[in-house]
């Protein structure tokens, strides 16, 4: 297997099918959207769907299964198999994370219902291809994310504060980057916050809650998004008997280019 | 003469042409461009024209007239008079202001060139629109301004260092200011820096160069926008024998809408 920034989705989705690959997809089919996965009982779906749509920075939908247990979806002018498509799964019981695993189907009930969500990726390389530098790339780590005080809009059993992650630049860059992010709506969006983290309830800017710290220099503002993480918080509130997600890093990579995402 | 909010420009234009109208245009015709004025001899048009065009967040033209000597220009469907629809004007020579009058009829030269530029006051009801307080308005003041170390791009004598206007808002209403603001070019589009003012060379965010101070709330960050005042410091270190500008805050009203300079 020799997957790269110009490999095909489908050729991602099926080294992932096999068990090829495991890890993360950073870097893999450069330009196409890469999605969050969240897969709920049906009991919970009706809730989890009008929590996204009130909650849309850090849950923006891309797609959702027509029907419980639907396992073959069409994004993006391709069939995806949900339970395999992804290269790594994490699986909660009663909102607890209790396995990590390549491959759904032997866990798939007919009552779970699909979810796919915007991820970061796909604004990201819209920052990179205005040069505006990405400093967790630079220093090759994972994004710092941090829990704040910013409060989801309930809906049935899921609530909780928003996660966020933060990209560190220069004014002029973070006024762009803001330009740019708000072309894409599906994927986060433009920042939620910049400057003072304490304003948001970040006490340590260099102790991140998730994912790496990494170095803010003279001058620059942190700047926050709405992050991914964030759906996977409010699940863990609900408490559902069974639910999946992809493992953080490893995610859906789909056939919709990130291109098609921009609103204008 | 009873002028407001819901004058028509031609109102405005025509008390300002009979001398009934001599000061501030702020809060008049509301809903309408109000542009700044620079009225050049034809031996400078031509640099000037460039460096409005290669200094597009300071410059932004509106309307430039079509050859010189011209006084009657067609702006939004309506013949203004440039030497008399504003309310008042300096008057320059040798690049120092040397004049305060209302009318530049008796120092008109056939060689004059004009020039419209925009004005905060068309992003400033955009905001408004969108809920932003403006301090400086609930303050009853003018808006704080001061000179910075970003360095215009130079053309022929004219050049110089940007002015920039602040407005302090918390970090939720500066973003939303970015997507805003960013949607009118032509009125200096989105801010050009936020945050640490020692960055663009402010030594005292308290003590403006021009305008007047006004109270930064804790959590607010200083947001600021390239400024009208910038193509005066131009035109002051070009010397031109003789130039005109309207008197600040004294602006030309035009017919023509806000809504009209939206880009999208």
């Amino acid at each position: 297997m020799h997957l790269n920034a110009s490999s095909m989705p489908q050729a991602v989705r099926t080294a992932a099918r096999q068990g090829l690959l495991q890890g993360p997809t950073a870097g893999l089919a450069n330009g196409y959207v890469q999605a969050n996965l969240a897969i709920l009982p049906e009991v919970l779906a009706a809730d989890f769907l009008k929590f996204c749509l009130v909650n849309p920075k850090p849950c923006p939908l891309i797609a959702v299964a027509e029907y419980p247990g639907q396992y073959e979806m069409l994004v993006g002018g391709h069939t995806l198999d949900i339970r395999r498509d992804a290269p790594r799964y994490n699986l909660f019981r009663d909102g607890r994370l209790v396995e990590s695993v390549n491959d759904l189907s032997p866990y798939w009930r007919a009552d779970m219902v699909s979810f796919l969500l915007g991820c970061s990726f796909s604004f990201e390389d819209a920052l990179q291809q205005a040069g505006i530098e990405l400093r967790h790339q630079s220093e090759q780590k994972n994004v710092p994310m941090y829990n704040t005080n910013l409060r989801l809009t309930p809906v049935g059993p899921f609530q909780g504060q928003m996660v966020v992650s933060m990209r560190p630049m220069l004014a002029a860059d973070a006024i762009r980057a803001i330009q740019i992010c708000s072309r894409f709506p599906t994927v986060h969006g433009a920042p939620v916050h910049l400057g003072d983290p304490a304003l948001i309830g970040i006490r340590d800017i260099h102790q991140p809650d998730y994912g790496d710290a990494v170095t803010i220099r003279a001058g620059e503002l942190p700047v926050f998004w709405a992050c991914g993480v964030t759906p996977q918080v409010a699940i863990r509130h609900a408490r559902p008997d069974l639910a999946f997600s992809h493992s953080p890093g490893c995610m859906l990579v789909t056939d919709l280019t990130n291109a098609s995402l921009a609103v204008l």
